[in-house]
């Protein structure tokens, strides 16, 4: 009888932090693409462009004028999904037609003055400037609201719009899905083990290294074993830390390193500027003093869509909307390609 | 102090099918839209492609003839995601490294010999034959496994590699995620409440009627309360069947006059060839005789990406893919769009 071998079998994997199931089916990177084909993403290629929204000095659709910055800039977006002062929704009398009222805000992090670098290519001391200002932004909003989304779309196909180098946050009166799943997940994993999910987990990679595409100091990025999407990675510290803002200085600049690291192999990869959706996730503003956050770990999750090269792209479509996120490659594989490229990116290498 | 007003107002409102929330900004349909364009989709002109591996009597990548089909046609998917044969996985002993054995098989349902015509163009007896098919699949394969899902990928950017009109079959050893999560919510209700969900639910559209987009003497079509992508709709019949297969025939015929005039409104949208993912959920075939379907109502999914135009879509992205799911026009002004329309294919229109 045959043994089953996760690189030739189909399987399913458990992610312990959504309680949902990945379809892995290993042998399926093998069939033709015929399908659609993105555009290759290519950085900018000027410093500053007079037509951008973003650049420093530049007037924006709300007739605001952007100041001269030096590093990131943060302003309010001038179409936010949320807003501040929403009424109160009545209380639906069918629990068929249940609705509540949301409020929020949401701001825009230019990542540094210069229109053609994205993270990858902004030297170390930038990158930590965006981590200050991530920190700074959600400790702020933290205040006021339970949750602080920050985030990153990078790419035409990842639904960004501005190509000038940009990240968002959103903050919510309320506990959006994925968190509130998440905490449900984190909480009874540490009420059944007595110990930290996210801590366990960095430990039994660091140990295996079959899924670790960075490794410095105080960080570590893997392709999570359940990971849907094909290039999907998880960065988390080696050690309990609940939110940025509990991180230490040596851990901070040692996280710029670690994010410049892993968005190089990324640009590597297919040689080109490489689209994802990244944010981080950590323990929420509970307002109640009295609920523990000690099972929550601070990490970022990185999406990218590509599957092949800088123009295929996987499809999360038909089965995986309506049955099960499906994959064509192992976590293992993936994470081999990314390790086997340089961490210094294509355009910074001296020849 | 200002009133509550989901037409201006932020608010979340919840998925009783997932337990899930969809952000709804009504007022974000103002933004302007300088990201990426899609290409719009158009029919393809032609009834017959030499090169097309569905056309009828063409040869396959796999060497396989097709035969000259009639109407619909199945065969099975030569690089299939799932294979009937898989060996047991061995029971993992790490919590956080969970994986199981899939089994399954894929197979691709060509709706039609002709190359040109997609679902709201082809004639009402054609349609009601893919009907007979799906039901045929369904019933054939739910033998052997536990969930069959039906699905239809239209239109390159919802990753279809072939414009020749057809659906797919995926067969689980398994209960996919959404399916088990529907199974739960279903169960909870009827359990609560006595009644079954979805029948409950669209005898309210039926009375309400502010979210219905077609109705047929049997079936009614509506933008769901909480639906997620701009223009989703949900097509349930009119009573209570847990499967396809229960339909009687005057509910078979009225179904195809119903996907008729639902896919030709979408058609009818922005005057394109309307891209969507869709797919049919019913009661799982539940191995153990004592498991009580009851509470299952067979309905299709219509999941299209289209927002404003046949180029401007929505990316569920970010926020989307960190946080929750979040939608910029209500579900009550998206019917409202496909209601004013006609239901006959603008192709079809004669002058
Ligand atoms: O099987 P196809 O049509 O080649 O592939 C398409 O549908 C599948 C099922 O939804 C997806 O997994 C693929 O990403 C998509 O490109
Ligand atoms: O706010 P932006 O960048 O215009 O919009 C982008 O990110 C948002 C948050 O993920 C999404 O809701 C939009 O669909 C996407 O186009």
């Amino acid at each position: 009888e045959q043994k089953f071998n996760p690189v030739d079998h189909p399987h399913r994997r458990y992610n312990p932090l959504t309680g949902q199931y990945i379809l892995v089916s290993p042998h399926r990177a093998k069939r033709p693409w015929q399908g659609a084909d993105e555009t290759p993403e290519q950085a900018e290629d000027k410093a500053y462009d007079s037509e951008c929204f973003l650049c420093p000095t530049n007037t924006r659709v709300s007739g605001d004028k952007n100041p001269d910055y030096a590093d990131t800039y943060v302003f309010n977006n001038d179409h936010a999904a949320l807003t501040p002062d929403t009424p109160e929704a009545p209380t639906p009398d069918n629990p068929l037609f249940r609705s509540e009222s949301a409020r929020g805000l949401s701001r825009v992090i230019c990542f540094s003055p210069d229109h053609s670098k994205t993270l990858p290519e902004l030297p170390v001391g930038m990158i930590r400037k965006v981590i200050d200002t991530w920190n700074e932004q959600v400790e702020e909003l933290g205040q006021e609201y339970i949750w602080v989304q920050a985030f990153e779309n990078k790419g035409a196909t990842m639904g960004c719009s501005q190509p000038h180098p940009h990240g968002q946050i959103w903050a919510n009166s309320f506990l959006p899905n994925e968190i509130a799943r998440k905490d449900d997940n984190l909480r009874a994993y540490y009420q059944e083990q007595g110990s930290n999910l996210l801590v366990d987990y960095a430990e039994a990679e660091m140990a295996d290294g079959s899924r670790t595409v960075v490794e410095t100091e105080h960080w570590i990025a893997v392709v999570p074993y359940w990971a849907a999407w094909p290039f999907e990675t998880m960065l988390m510290p080696k050690t309990h830390v609940r939110r940025m803002n509990d991180l230490t200085e040596a851990q901070r600049d040692d996280l710029a390193v670690a994010i410049k690291k892993l968005t190089s192999r990324y640009d590597n990869l297919f040689k080109c500027s490489f689209p994802y959706s990244m944010g981080w996730h950590y323990a929420p503003f509970f307002k109640e003093g009295d609920t523990s956050t000690e099972h929550w770990q601070l990490h970022a999750l990185f999406y990218p869509p590509l599957l092949r090269s800088a123009t295929v792209r996987k499809f999360m479509v038909g089965y995986e909307m309506l049955a099960e996120s499906q994959r064509d490659l192992t976590a293992e594989q993936a994470a081999d390609k990314l390790r086997a490229l340089s961490d210094v990116h294509y355009r910074e290498t001296t020849t």
